[in-house]
């Protein structure tokens, strides 16, 4: 159990007047007691105690730290409440079901979204190593794969490849649904790879990462098949300064989440590209995919020192192209870090 | 858009006295329109709507059916409400986060938990075909990656090749995070992979899927590595005989799945094995790897024709070993058949 991290929930706790909080989050539940067990967790003034089920009891057992309790059946929650009389109750309702809030009528329901969120935004060394061994992990997967993108390979060949490749290097699976898209299949930001082969003279979007270890990568790279036309190069290098120059202006402790959306979009809009930028630009990175800090034309949010998120302009156009080049940032005190660059791979 | 199924729901809505359903379940937007995109989908008496980001707006105006209308933007769902004078709405609470639900306060919300179930659970011909395809895409695959299941393998070694082959044999993706627990790892229903290496003696216990067109496919494998003793043996025919005997007696339109339950755990307990079986006996598949019907000790619900289920037994003896057997049964009007069935790895 990571006392620091629930001596911080509980600060926020004080703040929303609160006498526990239910998680049922297998991200929150990883981040506040260090295993990988589904079931719900109860964080009080001074105990922190899992529910799961049968099926996970023994691990949990072996598992848990001692300063946590564990109970046998999830069932059990409402009992512990009541006889701690525990009287109002902090949950994430993103992340919470109707059916399992229902179970809790009797107790005072306090919206307590998105603190765990919040705390879990500010990565530490230990999470901070583990995303980067992610990240590294990723990019030497695309090394292996990278010598066979060329016309002739399908799209599923080249994610089924690329898949094996993340597990081979480390990864314990895939962080999310691989893809690979060509040609006009690009212009879906989330395209499914299909038996669609790859042609000279077109552009190839990867986005992909890898899971170790609870913690998760996220990159996209895009490729030019073939020849390099003059109007191709322009598309991307349009996506490349977008990229570059939102991960430059960033100063940790006074840039906002806004003002980097922004600089991508100002940068397209040069190109008269901005109007095919159809998704926000970036979001944070950890225990899962997509969380805290949202980087979107309304997030006010400061950036701070020890975020990671990823920049990822993109442009799609319909039935012709698509173009995104994603990589992730680490914020220092002062300056900013791409994971794991590859520019051999990423440069035009 | 699937018209009949569509008709179906306004049936049960017709019961319920709701004007309309929302629902957020990717598998259910799928079954209903068809198409693999994540939105939000609203079922009135007299259209269906489907609501998506920008991200998947060019993927469904090109996908989507013409009977199904397309909204630009997840936040019209409110005023598409309100302008069409609908009232009561209907949502499954179990697929609906807090967040979700609060958007909708100023209507009549109503319980319409598990319908959108209830009907996926009785399969259509075309279903069924697809859960048979990703079947057979892992049986083919473990066919594949049977000759290696011996002694000096890693648990995790077994793993990537398995999802490796179940990707070039026509799977998209893995249907779950693949399990290969061996000795007394496999003591842990729910083991993820190691860099334990298989020892004789051992039982293996390999539990994956396939995901093909939205469907799924689950099935687990226990294998004995090198010399079966007679006590190894013993433990393996009674889950053996536990599945086989369970799925024998299923008479699709009388048999309750608490019957099925009964009678895998009435098995394990002719060997005192039942108390180490510590998960229920199974579970429908399709679109989602868990959905009807449960098969577990408090299900009343009958087993009827054109349904597809897991038959798991398994037992699990902590900090020595694990066995469970899990094939997939489909219900016919009078008998049952077990989908890619593979007697020559299951045997002993």
């Amino acid at each position: 159990m990571r006392t620091d991290r629930i001596e911080n929930l509980r600060k926020r706790m004080d703040e929303a007047q609160i006498d526990c909080v239910v998680l049922f989050s297998n991200s929150d539940i990883r981040y506040f007691c260090d295993v990988d067990i589904e079931g719900a967790l109860v964080i009080t003034r001074d105990e922190c105690r899992l529910f799961v089920s049968s099926l996970y009891f023994q691990k949990a057992e072996e598992e848990l730290e001692e300063n946590t309790v564990l109970s046998k059946s999830l069932d059990d929650i409402i009992e512990y409440l009541k006889t701690n009389k525990l009287k109002s109750v902090g949950f994430d309702f993103a992340k919470t079901t109707v059916k399992q809030l229902r179970a809790f009528d009797m107790f005072d329901i306090v919206d307590f979204s998105n603190q765990t969120l919040l705390l879990r935004a500010i990565k530490e060394r230990e999470e901070i190593n583990k995303i980067k061994r992610a990240a590294f992990a990723a990019r030497n997967a695309m090394l292996k794969v990278y010598p066979t993108i060329k016309a002739g390979i399908t799209e599923k060949e080249l994610a089924d490849e690329l898949v094996y490749q993340l597990r081979k290097n480390g990864a314990e699976k895939e962080a999310f649904d691989t893809i690979v898209a060509s040609g006009p299949n690009a212009a879906y930001p989330h395209h499914r790879p299909t038996d669609r082969r790859i042609q000279e003279g077109e552009f190839v979007v990867i986005d992909f990462g890898a899971h170790i270890d609870g913690y998760n990568s996220d990159t996209t790279y895009t490729f030019l098949i073939g020849k390099k036309t003059d109007e191709l190069k322009e598309l991307f290098n349009a996506v490349f300064y977008a990229q570059l120059f939102a991960t430059e202006m960033i100063a940790p402790g006074r840039t906002t989440a806004k003002q980097i959306d922004e600089r991508v979009r100002k940068e397209l809009a040069k190109y008269n590209l901005d109007k095919y930028f159809i998704h926000s630009t970036g979001h944070g990175v950890g225990l899962d995919v997509h969380e805290f800090p949202f980087i979107n034309p309304t997030n006010d949010m400061i950036i701070q020192p020890n975020m990671i998120f990823t920049i990822e302009p993109g442009i799609y156009i319909p039935n012709k192209l698509g173009i995104r080049l994603e990589h992730m940032v680490l914020t220092h005190e002062n300056d900013t870090e791409v994971l794991a660059f590859a520019p051999f791979i990423e440069a035009m």
